[in-house]
């Protein structure tokens, strides 16, 4: 019987070089992949996720889903199985049986991203590993300004990688949300797709303005100028988190 | 001038060998004094600790001293300066002028550590740097009514390292108290010195009863026979945080 299995897959992306198996790097893919062919006692399998993520980026429910012809392996197998062989640093948090058509990528319908800044003085080593370290405070109000004129349907060419490889780079924004706790910040931002490095690209720009480099309005002004040129800097990716993908 | 400069630092200690100067690994001890000696150019200099944390211990308030002749480097330097030479995973807090009798381990009075637990069925790739994960719920309240035994003045040689090297097994514990939050538990303890593993020997023994293999009043006698081999295992390190030095 050929079998869909969906995995919800928590990670710390500090030491792996992004989800996709490449080159000279270890990927989260490839160490999961590795993974499922101890425990199949197979040789090959691929697993497809919802979308690649860099490079230093986590993920707290990323999710996957590979087809196996396997019968008599339980579910449960796919968590505590793989737990026990996977680095501490991937965690399986549920597995599901789906329908053959359900595929990670294809199916999903929208996806919620964190990125957490922290604005201390002195940096902290425990927050460092998962925050964006800015030692200088950050106009809140202004970056949410700036960053309602993300909200709907748009076209990120100003935010996409130059490398950018999607076919078209309009996407629909349904929320861009900035609070705070302490000396943190989070930007949440849910959206029906994302371009490679759009997050970091909006949020490299978001501080420009928290830092009063830019102002609000400059945001709208760069996404009508579909230049990647006029927006700030890629921030670095340990702020970034994958929270949730919705089907 | 003769100075004596008093630091307070904070370290994830995931990636250092531990506090002390040791072949073959990278010590928290070394790295800093390095740092020193480029900002201060000079050749050697020996910075104290006020204890030497194990590998894979953090410190959000360690306290180190070290002598200095040199009279023209600001105070702010040993922040700013040291923290721009630094890896991210130590973070110089602040640095104070103090006198020359100040020793960092021998004045000490008092110190508080803190363990960190956290019970979910399935790890957590965040947390698992900064906790020990058990996968089962534990008793926490036999767990408080063992720690109390704890209390007071007391030989703690059944708690000690086997190469414990401390002239005296005896210390006083003054404070040793579970709280929770979700699934996450916090054990602090301050006493007026600690024996090297003790605190982590005393929670390998604690989690036995939390898991109900030992009885709370298993700790007293355990504690009266000052013998290592009726204690729990010594619980992983990265649970363990020196949270303040009390002088």
């Amino acid at each position: 019987m050929t079998r869909n299995i969906k995995l919800t897959i928590a990670y710390n992306g500090t030491n792996f070089g992004g989800w996709q198996i490449q080159p000279n790097k270890i990927s989260i893919q490839e160490t999961i992949q590795d993974g499922l062919k101890k425990i199949l006692k197979i040789d090959s399998i691929i697993v497809n996720a919802s979308g690649r993520t860099d490079a230093g980026v986590h993920a707290e429910e990323q999710v996957a889903n590979f087809i196996i012809e396997n019968n008599s392996i339980p579910l449960e197998a796919f968590v505590k199985g793989l737990n026990s062989i996977l680095p501490n640093d991937i965690s399986i948090k549920s597995s599901e049986e789906v329908d053959l058509d359900f595929h990670s990528r294809k199916s999903a319908k929208r996806k919620w991203y964190q990125y957490i800044i922290y604005t201390d003085i002195v940096r902290s080593p425990f927050i460092d590993p998962f925050a964006w370290h800015i030692n200088r405070p950050l106009n809140i109000d202004n970056m949410q300004k700036a960053a309602n004129y993300l909200l709907g349907f748009h076209d990120f060419a100003s935010f996409a990688a130059s490398k950018n490889s999607s076919k078209t780079t309009t996407r629909t924004i349904f929320k861009a949300q900035f609070s705070t706790l302490e000396n943190r910040v989070f930007f949440d931002i849910e959206g029906n797709g994302f371009l490679m490095k759009m997050v970091r690209n909006i949020i490299g720009t978001l501080v420009e303005v928290g830092l009063n480099r830019k102002s609000p309005e400059d945001i709208k002004s760069i996404l009508e100028s579909r230049n990647r040129s006029y927006a700030g800097a890629t921030a670095p990716p340990q702020g970034l988190f994958l929270k949730k993908v919705y089907y």
